[in-house]
């Protein structure tokens, strides 16, 4: 039996996923789409799919799929493929070191709201010399809205720094959390119940001047509902990871708005030396017979 | 007996400090420079100075000074001035909040030179989206120039987030904190010793485009040098708190140069509220004959 590679790779993406691969699965035959196309019979051999963004449709032609492991953590674009096989376990990417750099962006967004360098930064261009206020960490509280591995990663680096974080996760009451917050930190999945939840009675219920950290998916917030709560002043800055349209198109406004810190999708880059590891950990499970980690449930999304 | 406030504060710094040094030393009359200058005679009951930049020669005319008390870390300025009176006691302020503000700046001066976040600005000023490389932290080695409590708090912060810090002071050899080192922290005392210690010769010790943080004093660094180091790509960037000349004058290159990140001396500034405590504490222990804490050994300046 064979393994698929179905990952929109680059090339530069190719050269460091190709020997990271093949490292963390010796002894499997490895096949790209490009295979399939040349010889459709190859599409009988395959019973292991690994994916990142895999054209539509593609899985669906393979008649002996037993898995299908993703190398993102995120699923829902995956999901959205009304074609994907139903009944083939899919299990999404955890991997600790994925965590640990969105902590590390987090805890930087953070650092860079909670001591203004991103004002500093404004001052430099200006020729200002003006130091600013400095509170203490525990005066800053931070909303995390998402409680999984990556939320709670975050939660712990905060916490280690002394910021009070207070975490929230679907289904609980949001008041407490938002109340006095100065900081909200999106890394919820995204699904049904998730799309669109950013929007203007959202920003509405957060204290005056706060800011907003999206480190999840474009399409948790309303756009158009931040721009208007940036225009007014009503949220004081966002530092934005992820957009509704990758990469953001050029006229957007996103990307000349001076309260508006824009990052190209990279908060948390899936890391190809551990999580090729962590792949093959997953098919290996499945070939002996145990049970694959983070499966993904689909009728939550996630 | 009175204790002398002797402080270049403006009238935003007062409106922070007058109430916390009121708060912490209810039973001591204080006095102002201004007071003096309008009955003379109050000078002979002056026993305690409390000083931030004091005028040079105010406290070699008061006859009963028993202790100086900084309220800044950094005492360099203070021992340029000739007239201080060489036999009394001087304490310098060590503040637990202070040396965690200037751990803060130095995780998020890391953090944004090892995740490209000062590229990502300028890729968004530029309308370019585009992720680059991203190593893990046990993969970024930091050499921290000082091992005093400031030094010793910033490893332990960057430690925590798994970066391989290397610790330095002084008469020890530089060059195997040096090796390999993507990024230098500067945090030492100016001293003799250690003026003009990051010149040409340094920065050319240090691995090619690695980038240098300087949150202790301007005198540590020779301007021109960096500046040469950067225009030639050497070193890559360099985020600067403290200059030769402060505030920064307008027409200095440092404001405008592409690889250079400038903050206002704000790095860790002294919190009113922890460190009035901390002074009146060390008043305290003087008057009731005990030791005074973090006392200045003026031979080794610091």
């Amino acid at each position: 039996m064979s393994v698929l590679l179905a990952c929109d790779f680059d090339a530069a993406d190719w050269a460091a996923w190709r020997p990271a691969l093949q490292a963390a699965l010796p002894g499997e035959r490895l096949l790209l789409p490009q295979d399939l196309a040349a010889q459709p019979a190859l599409r009988e051999d395959i019973d292991v799919a690994i994916v990142a963004n895999p054209p539509p449709g593609l899985l669906a032609g393979l008649p002996r799929l037993g898995l299908i492991q993703s190398l993102w953590a995120g699923v829902d674009r995956l999901l959205a493929d009304p074609t994907l096989p139903a009944e083939v376990p899919l299990a999404r990417m955890v991997d600790p070191a994925m965590n640990t750099a969105m902590a590390e962006t987090a805890l930087w967004a953070v650092l860079t709201l909670h001591r203004h360098f991103h004002l500093y930064a404004r001052q430099q261009r200006a020729g200002v010399w003006q130091a600013l206020p400095q509170l203490r960490a525990d005066e800053i509280k931070v909303a995390v809205l998402g409680q999984g591995q990556m939320g709670g990663t975050v939660m712990h680096a905060l916490r280690q720094r002394g910021y009070r974080a207070a975490g929230w996760r679907r289904g609980e009451p949001l008041e407490p959390v938002l109340a006095d917050c100065r900081i909200v930190i999106n890394l919820l999945p995204l699904t049904a119940d998730t799309r669109g939840l950013i929007d203007a009675a959202f920003l509405a219920r957060l204290p005056a001047r706060a800011s907003l950290v999206n480190l999840a998916r474009g399409a948790h917030l309303v756009e158009a509902d931040l721009l208007a709560a940036l225009d007014a002043g009503q949220i004081a800055h966002a530092v934005l990871d992820v957009f509704h349209q990758e990469p953001l198109p050029p006229t957007h406004r996103f990307w000349r708005h001076p309260a508006v810190t824009l990052l190209p999708h990279a908060a948390a880059q899936t890391d190809p030396r551990s999580a090729a590891r962590i792949a093959a950990a997953g098919i290996r499970a499945w070939r002996e017979g145990r049970t694959v980690p983070n499966q993904v449930e689909r009728s939550r999304g996630y």
